[in-house]
Formats: structure tokens, sequence, C-alpha cells
């Protein structure tokens, strides 16, 4: 199945503890983007300025990623992202935004993107995201990012527009503030009630968590000893798990459990360099090396105790 | 193969949004013991005032756990700890800490404590622990808790206790603090090398982690939507794990697997009521039930992507 993904592609500035680039190409369409192309076809919709060059769309070009609706705005720039790391790499410190062309995003489909299977808001302004879903009525399976701003400044538009979709992709701090809720599972359950088929929460370190009219599911994160820069690993993730998803015939519990996994895989490696460096040269015995990897982390047998078995 | 644990039994009062007790039975070895009494023969070594009574020795004694090395000082009084959890449940508020006999426990150990093949330190000063330790050499698998209070003010101590055990479970704030490591991977392995086969890291609502020398397992949480009292849910974890340790006959990677979703069911009970009420009230249908739980919570199949298989 085909996939289409509506959100920003963008130039972004990073510090963290193990170096700098001062210009590189991100975005959280561009993050999701290249993951899921490894498993689908994607359509991305954004917009960037005359700024974006060549090295930056012979990324998208080498994993076939339609492009044909990223609007150009030629006397414009491409959005700007300037951010920090700190030592413990949990939170990202905004030096700059510029939003530049980004502010006035409109985005535009074309019949091939309407007409994917499977379509991905990511973080945009709700009302717009809600748009976008309107455009596309046919679409089997509609996932949704958002971020604590739109929870803060837009709460009612961003709940009607989570009214629409059948799966949101957020982290636990915004499940808990969009529900008022400090246990995550009583806010699964109260965004659930908006009508959801799925909600995936992603909990960092900590791995993410699948939440389903008929089940629950936890993966963890894969370990690494060191977290080089996590800009676009919610998105990487996002990607990896819709990716999987347009890649099956249907979408099961166990497709979507599988789903998280390969989510968690992309995000792993797109951690491990600086922006899309990592994911852009990813290969598949990589991937399902990491996916057997999460297997063997998370398995035991099911062998249940029986008193007598004591010494 | 049997089991010793030594650390404090204690009088709890408790406040937390559900309700408060006044006076209750806790203390790390009360709830280690209890949790471990399901799966292997529990000595518990420990010291307690005449104030100790007989509705607290019939918990001990339901549970056929032999309390023969808790010695009894008739006129002291038994260690008190007073505490309050607000809405979040994560963090304990210390309102009152009496030590009165536990201030000058001395562990004393009977042969047949001695002897148990298995042995738990529970959070006690780094030089009783030790000296337990050096008192039982013949024990096969010794495994230990320790504090935060520990780390800061007797870490050189502590480090030597370390070295002197197969297996530390602890939380991962305090894999940390011992390290001073941010990276919980690299903290471990920091701690792995002080000579251990294996650490636990506990991680509250997120599950816990085992690392040994040839494998790491990722354990999450069972989903709870209400934590109604976590009073001792690390000591019942360890109780847990090394209580289904002592029910094998060996102690391999896959056996520890297995001890650390025990330990996370029997943990994720204990927090259901105050103290020791849900635990004492167990039985093994319910264990068993909640672990094939835990496993239907973390399957999905191992089927490697192929491109081929997109449509």
């Amino acid at each position: 199945m085909s996939l289409t993904v509506v959100g920003s592609v963008a130039f972004d500035a990073l510090e963290t503890p193990f170096g700098r680039r001062e210009r590189i190409l991100g975005g959280a369409a561009t993050h999701f983007g290249l993951s899921a192309s490894f498993f689908t076809q994607v359509n991305a919709v954004g917009v960037v300025g005359g700024d974006f060059g060549d090295a930056e769309w012979d990324v998208f070009k080498r994993h076939a990623i339609n492009t044909d609706d990223v609007e150009v705005v030629a006397d414009g720039k491409t959005f700007f992202w300037s951010g920090r790391y700190d030592f413990d790499m949990n939170t990202a410190h905004t030096l700059d935004t510029q939003l530049n062309v980004f502010e006035t995003f409109q985005p535009k489909l074309s019949d091939h993107s309407k007409n994917a299977d499977l379509l991905f808001l990511a973080n945009i302004q709700p009302a717009l995201q809600r748009q976008v879903r309107e455009q596309c009525p046919d679409a089997k399976f509609v996932a949704m990012d958002t971020m604590n701003y739109w929870i803060t400044s837009a709460k009612d538009e961003l709940v009607q527009t989570i009214k629409g979709v059948d799966c949101i992709i957020i982290n636990d701090a915004e499940a808990r503030q969009l529900t008022d809720e400090p246990n995550i599972h009583k806010a699964a359950r109260k965004i659930m009630d908006f009508g959801l088929k799925a909600i995936v929460i992603k909990r960092g370190e900590y791995g993410a968590t699948l939440f389903t009219q008929n089940g629950y599911f936890a993966a963890p994160a894969y370990p690494l000893e060191s977290v080089f820069d996590p800009t676009g690993a919610g998105d990487t993730f996002a990607g990896g798990f819709m990716g999987y998803l347009a890649s099956q015939g249907e979408i099961t519990d166990d497709v979507m459990r599988r789903a998280c996994i390969y989510g968690s895989v992309m995000a792993s490696f797109n951690v491990e360099k600086f922006g899309t460096e990592r994911v852009d040269a990813l290969d598949y015995p990589e991937i399902n090396e990491r996916f057997k990897a999460f297997k063997a982390m998370t398995h035991f047998d099911d062998i249940p105790f029986e008193r007598a078995s004591a010494a």
C-alpha cells in the first residue's frame, strides 16, 4: 500500500556534546519519509524555499520518495530550526526557529497523494491536519502526531482532528498533558475514547507502547550506549511504523506490534549519527538484524510456575 | 534451593491519595520474604521490638517463612517509617523515620540461614551487608540492594560490598548515581565491571532490565491504571526474582529472564493494595495468569521484512 506524509521539510542547526552541524537536512516529513521509504512507496507533501538544493533533493530521490507535492517557493527560505542538546540528551533546547515558507504552508495534495492507502499527518497546526485528512476520505488508515504547543494553544481544535483519524503517535508527556491524567494507561484510555483504533505512546529511552481496542503491547527501546543526535527520532519511529503497516496486506494487532518494533528499529538507527545521515545509508540486512535483536532482548519462555518444582 | 534474606522488618504509616494506614507491617525483608515465599523456602534475618505482635508474626507463619533469626528486643520498639505519596505516586515523601531497634541491628545468622543456597542482602549499611555475605561463603548466588543514602555517604564501602556479590538489584537513579553516568547502559557496564554476573535495574512504571555477561533483557511493567501504594514494590520485585531463581535447578540467563518477569508480576500485585495486603492473599493461579499476561503483552512474531512483500 502507498503512504502519504504531510509535514515540515527543514534545515537544522544542531549542537550536541558530540559535535555540531551548521545546516543539515531535517524536518518531520523528511525523517518520516526516509524511514518509511524502506518499507513502501512514500509521497511527501511540504514546502521548501529556493535555498533547498540538489544535495537535499538527492536524499529524497535516493529513496524514491515522490516529492511532486513538495512546493518550492523560489523567493522564500526553507524552515530553519536550531537546537542544542546537553549531556543527558533528553531535552532539545531550541536556540532559533525561523518558520520562513512554512509559516504560510497550505498543503496541496495531488490526486496521487490523496489516493494513498495510508496517510500520516506530522506535527502541524491541527486545523491544517484536519483539512488534509478531509481531502483523503478513502484513506484506509490515518495517523497523526502533535506537540505540547497545540495541546496548550488549540486543544479543542486538536481533539476535533484526533476524532477524524485512526491512530495517534505521541510521546508520554503529550498524552498526559492532553488528558490531564498522570497515569499513562488511564491517559491512553481517555484518548482511545475519541474513537481511535490505536494509540502509540513514545517513551524515549523506555521504548514505545501500543494500545489497541483489543490489546496492549510494550516494546523496549534498543539499548544504546550513546545517543548521538535524537533529532527526528520520533518521526523516524512513526515512519517505520506507518511504512511497515503499508507494506502488509492488512492492519491487524499483530501487524501493528511488528510495526512498533520496526519503528523502534528505525529510530534506534536515526540517533546514531547527525540528522538523516544514518538512516540515509541503511540497508535491509541491518534493519532485519536489529529487528532480530529486539526479539532476542524481549524473549522469555512461557513456563508457568509449579510449586512442586521448588527444590 | 533455599533462600535467606537479611533486612528490615518494620511498621509503616502511609498516606496516599487513596487512603491511609496508621501502622501496618512493612520493611524490606518482609516484602521480599513474602514475595519469595511463593517460590521457595525463605529464612528471614532481622530485628523487631516487643511491640511486634501476633498479627505480624502470623503473616510470616502463613507463608512458612522461617523467623528463627528475627531477633526480638523485648524492651525495644520496631523500626517505624512514615511516608506520603502524592498524586503521581512516583516519589515517597518521608514524614518520619524512627530506627529504634534497627539502629543497632547486628544480623545473627544461624547455621540454617548461613547454609541457604541463595542470599539476598536488602538495603542496609554496606559494611553490615559485607559482614553477612562473608558468613555465607558457600552461597551459590548472592544479590543485594542499596539506596542513594549509602551511595552518597559510604561509596567506597558500598563498592567493596558490591564486589563480593553476584548480582545487584537497584533502581535506575541509583545506577546513574553510583557510576556518575547518565546513560543507563554505560552505567550497567561500569557496575558489571565490579565483577558481577548480573544487574537488574528497576525502572518503576517502565519495567526492569536485566544485564548479564551474555545478554540484555527488557521486561515491561504491568499496565496498571491505578497504583494504590508503591511501598515495598522494589523489595517485592527482588523477592519474586530471587525466589524464582531458588525454585529452579540452575541459574541460567533464561531462568533469570523468567525471574525478572516473576519479580514484575509480584511487584504489580504489591502496589494494588496497602502494604502486604495483596501479596499476603495471592494464589498461584493469579500469579501464573499475570505471568501469561506479560507474555501476551511482549509477544510479536519474528518475521523479517522483505521488500518484495510491499504491495
